[in-house]
């Protein structure tokens, strides 16, 4: 069990907490307080689905040098000491009277000294995994230190992904590539979408996901109308485009990409969107190189999709990706965060066919220094017809 | 797709809605701010996996009177229309510039006189789902109203379950229940534990759950050593005692109870264990009354496991179930919550068999006017056996 519930040797954890520090010396900030599991898989390597429940918050404390500092709840000390994490701290939780924030404030107090800054992340795409009053007693108890955001420390750092996150992310993307290889031996006509989408996450658990966090997906003729629904019990139709799209995780890394298919011959119309989304991935595929912005993406993107003839569609056409979902930065026209090599990202255009009908393309990459590295199969430039 | 996104009929909705502006109107509220995916869900029906992006804050307001506002990015317009919500206002998130705050101290100004009170949970077991940076400028954009903990306002009322809603956690227990009776299937002596935990979410899948937000368990000579781990590459041995816990979902339901298997014949000492839950099991199946407190549960069960001559685990003793995998109370000592008629609760004594060995059960219950009502199928009061 330790190697596995480690994920990864102590060196890169311990690279990881050096970069923060050094990150946080830049900022002046002489602790820095995470309680997002994401955050603290990241530092730690502690992963547990068990953050399912909402019950109990959970600490851990990067101090301006030295090991990280984890104060949780009594039930995941044995967890957390299998991690690299030496200094644990627990409390009975769930604790009605003081729910870890005498043990946190403590050790705070001893970490930062007056007139010190203690580093939150408060801004974009975060938030604070605990009750509002218990961080309003915090600060109270903190008395001469002052919180501070965060936000960029921990995004500058987490957003360069190393080979070894990469290879992960690489193996995550695999399974799903298998299991969409499959999705037309189950996805026929006349089956109910909600069965499609549970034959789906069987076979990402079967080519290899330890779970399955995200599936979307949409099904209707020509088009689907969203992305982010849960399955429609409707059965399949002929005429029908069926998107499905994934987060599976596999060591605690996600992929993020989707797939569509044409329910018998494919209408001329979602053809055309197809390729345009196909060819405008294709251009940010050739083109991307670091020292770009995110905006310039989804001006690569939206460009290519107009001269095709193509109505983009609105929102953001990719994003950020590793241990959640999604990560910053935006692929939107107001993102202006420099592209860095390392950054594993998605290419998620997204064509107005008609009122109520889209396509979606997603792909997933990490850009190198010459460009981007694909992590996923590239989807066909054709869309692929189920039962012709 | 209308009915499966809508989950209920609207009247149950608008019974929440006026339950939750009862309880505003004695605590003084005039809105009520909910940010996270169980409250969304719980007004206005909106269920959907992709909470798992943190990209982007939902909010919801409830105001005094009159039906709830959603205020949510716009790429959920099309499924929150699938509501029964009508005044859903949007704006293009993720936008660095203004991330909903805009948009949403406007409507809580035009909903709260000056000198009102904003109710958000605040309390245990909650947190906000937005970043604390746009918290911070939402009160100040929202001068001269006070913002107050709602926790019990939220709390009292979604801890009483509907028939419709038991119903829905019945169904996904049934679930569970067919995928337990083939853990003997696929749970056989050489086989990886991590091979078992997914076959176990094929099962669960297999058998209709729409998704699973929660699989743990543990397996080791005689008992396992923590029930929150992921899990371990080792195959199971001869000797292990197999345990697997499940927070799968249906219609945005959870079932959350665990199971337990011997590989080859049960060791003495767990197979002593295992009774002795199951008593003090059915002491409170046999004794739980509405009016007793949630810390009476404790002392029940750990009462009765001492009689047995075992050593009662510690932490909490089960806790409400619902839409999500726990929810309030805790059978703890420090809870005195009242049980109430509807409450949906999980009944989950441990043992500690041995220093690093440990054996816990879990069974969901309703509670009646009459007694606990079981939502899942009993456990068998002896160990099963795997491969005898």
């Amino acid at each position: 069990m330790p190697e596995r519930s480690l994920i990864f040797p102590c060196g890169e954890f311990q690279r990881r907490c050096a970069a923060l520090q050094s990150a946080m010396a830049v900022a002046g900030f002489d602790a820095l307080l995470l309680t997002t599991p994401a955050d603290v898989f990241y530092v730690t390597g502690f992963l547990t689905r068990f953050w399912e429940s909402p019950a109990r918050p959970w600490f851990v404390l990067v101090p301006r040098a030295g090991d990280p500092i984890a104060i949780i709840p009594a039930i995941g000390a044995d967890l957390m000491g299998r991690t690299w994490i030496d200094d644990i701290r627990t409390w009975p939780a769930p604790d009605p009277r003081d729910d870890g924030i005498g043990l946190l404030s403590e050790t705070l107090n001893d970490l930062v000294p007056g007139g010190g800054v203690v580093g939150l992340p408060m801004g974009l795409e975060t938030h604070l995994r605990m009750p509002v009053a218990d961080y309003d007693e915090l600060r109270a108890r903190c008395q001469g230190r002052r919180f501070g955001d965060a936000t960029r420390v921990v995004h500058g750092v987490r957003e360069i992904k190393s080979e070894a996150e990469i290879d992960k992310i690489r193996s995550i993307c695999a399974v799903a590539d298998r299991a969409y290889a499959r999705v037309p031996e189950f996805a026929v006509e006349g089956v109910p979408v909600d069965q499609v989408f549970r034959d789906f996450q069987i076979a990402l658990l079967a080519e290899g996901a330890d779970w399955v966090s995200y599936v979307a997906g949409g099904a209707g003729q020509g088009g689907y109308g969203d992305v982010i629904s849960p399955a429609p019990v409707d059965p399949l139709l002929r005429g029908d485009v069926l998107m499905l799209d994934t987060g599976a995780v596999r060591d605690g890394y996600f992929c993020d990409f989707d797939r569509n298919w044409s329910i018998g011959p494919a209408p001329d119309d979602a053809r055309r969107a197809h390729h345009a989304l196909f060819e405008a991935t294709e251009t940010v595929l050739d083109t991307l190189r670091p020292g770009m912005r995110a905006h310039d993406v989804h001006r690569m993107l939206s460009d290519s999709l107009r001269a095709a003839g193509a109505t983009p569609g609105g929102g953001r056409l990719g994003h950020g990706l590793g241990i959640t979902l999604t990560e910053w930065p935006s692929f939107t026209p107001l993102d202006d965060t420099e592209l860095r090599a390392g950054m594993v990202l998605t290419l998620e255009p997204g064509v107005d066919i008609a009122p109520g009908r889209i396509l979606v393309h997603e792909e997933n990459i990490v850009l190198r220094d010459t460009g981007p590295e694909l992590l996923c199969q590239r989807t066909p430039p054709d869309l692929p017809e189920i039962g012709t």
